[in-house]
């Protein structure tokens, strides 16, 4: 049987560190569905539909991944898919334990999804999404973190501002 | 001389978590004040009025617990009471370093009252109030996490929103 | 192509934690090699073919799932095997700084091998086959803790002492 | 009823911060047992009687204390004693989790037992008895940390070595 | 060649707990220059200058110390001084992570300028400026946790609201 | 005022990692004294000897380090060099609160004497000493992890064995 696994997340921008995940992934299962959280409480940089076009632009070279969004529970979003993993990355003590909580919660709601957890690589583990933004908006250079597309967008909706 | 004791919160609303560790609580005091806290910062789910109502209905046949709520410092509360014990849950370690410095600041505002650290079950460590909400906002089922009147109340208000 | 994973450790003994954790990657990956730590520095309780007899029995149900141990770098006993995954459990902030030191290493040692983190059943988090050791030597009761077949053998062991 | 609780411990030697647990803990219950672990698997300093003597000069000015050992299941040592109450001071995050695999051990061989947290004073956070004596061994001065008597006897014990 | 650091932090308002660490830094560096950040994120209770005012009081004895503010990325203004060093505090494991993120991030911006990490007096390890905002808005005494004349501004500004 | 500082550790044996920080150190201090404690309680695999020659040949080409041993309270010994700081790298929560405790003794003991915490570089963050035993023992291979000459003198010391 076709393994499909979720990867769900803000991704307000994609990182290289998210991208070395989903590299990384692609070795366990048969395809991987990137999944952009439409609401997750706190006001995204980003639209969804932005959010969904810098993925699909530094994914296109990769086989077996698809970008979607969702708006619904997690766990009742896979299922419709036919996914029977959720993948999440763990850089730091301070994931585990919120991922940890998360995933106790999703076992409880379904128990046929399992979550599982990747460790990007050490070189990633202190970039994330909030730090990338803080530094662009001070005019910092995002050689190796970000891929060349996303701190085009970067720029040009930090310049806006 | 009769031992009292605080269990200081939010409750918004109060979880299945939450009446396991006031349970586990009546074994070591005397009496026990459950108090919701007037002003935390957050904006509330519930009005306090709810929140004390729900807990009034949750503990109804428990004796020796007594339901309030205060807007001063937490030791103040305490020592007008004649509690000389706060009660607080830790559920993981996220949890710890928050509350042992809540302890230490109380334990310095006041040297007579003694901070105590309960474990609740391990089948609620991943519970909080804040998951309980966005689970119930997307239409997901509480069985076994919130007591029923509260799953009720929680549908009802989610629903004029 | 097949997907082949290697969940190692000592088992000594194999608790209820260990097969939550073989069923839940059962779903994951298509063949589970559970292998045994030859000399793991610690002296053990049982033999490693005492071990491997009692994964056998309470594994002999599971399809998939083989026994095996080794005595060499774990990334090259993947490696012989085919295994691109190596499985492994989380159940603490403990575990989770020397799991993280382990993961990195293996991954410099060899590239084509991805460390995948499960997660126990809550109702296992406690659990640790040192402290199965503990109880059983003070005459405690292991009821849900071991499979019946274990408790059995770590009786006959501690009574010979 | 009278509130009984077993402090359980190595106390080899006990310190300063032991003793401001002991202190704090009969402020929430009636009665104490300050019990030392018979066999902890680490090769001790003291004697378990030269640990006992030590602990009742210390503590014999202290009403409603008690020194005893043990060499069972803590579980069914405190239920012998009428004692609902285990006490555990946690100084910092790598107590925690041990203490709380300890704690849900104690809590699934007996329901009706309770561990309690307390918080040492902030001065003896970073005190612990193989610190002590690794001073001590060196030569340095442990004013503040231990008792006078506890001071004296690991001079001599050190001094016969 | 002179050994130049920056200090940099929100300081809303300072606390004897930056003190202290301002003190034991004298003993490492040549020259410390404490630097408010301008625009961090939160609303602050205190304007930049206000800030800077207190914190210039407050060293107006300590030599070789500097007040100073800035809005711009923490290398380049580090740079611009000739600091070599960030110093930073850490209290608790929750600092711990967020402080190696941010350094990770500082040097991967500028590979010349260091973090180091100092520890604060146990004493004030449960002492964050939001906990004394707190205890003040509910009329607590602030004895040994800041220094005079900002318990006066405090009370001034929470007057005001 | 000359800055002396001391670095001390086991160094059994001096990996790429300990390299990393004495060099990230010389920006902060004029000298450092690498200091091998004579004895730690673990059985050594190298004598105090052949730790310090390997320490001396390593860094034979940075300026301002002295490699140097011990057997007294690190404090005594610091305060003998005239040196009054200590430096200590953190690579992982794990290590912060041992290191915390270890230097909250030592002020303990000379309030003169401060312990500075420097970051190792994050590719080092899972690299210890005796993971590089383990992985020589196997016969694999650590490029990049520890110096030439480290390689040949751990290889030529498991032969012997």
């Amino acid at each position: 049987m076709k393994k499909i696994a979720v990867y769900p997340g803000s991704f307000d921008p994609v990182t290289n560190g998210h991208i070395d995940l989903i590299k990384r992934t692609l070795g366990i299962v048969d395809e991987l569905i990137v999944a952009v959280v439409k609401d997750s409480g706190k006001k995204p940089l980003f639209s969804v539909e932005e959010r969904m076009a810098m993925l699909k632009e530094v994914t296109k070279d990769l086989e077996n991944v698809r970008i979607d969004s969702f708006d619904e529970l997690l766990v009742d979003y896979a299922r419709k898919l036919g996914a029977k993993t959720i993948i999440r990355g763990l850089r730091a003590i301070s994931d585990f334990e919120y991922e940890f909580q998360m995933a106790l919660m999703n076992r409880k709601l379904s128990k046929e999804i399992e979550t599982v957890f990747m460790m990007p690589s050490a070189k990633y583990s202190y970039l994330s999404s909030s730090m990338i933004k803080e530094v662009v908006s001070f005019g910092g250079s995002l050689c190796d973190l970000v891929p060349k597309v996303v701190e085009e967008r970067l720029k040009e909706k930090l310049a806006k501002k």
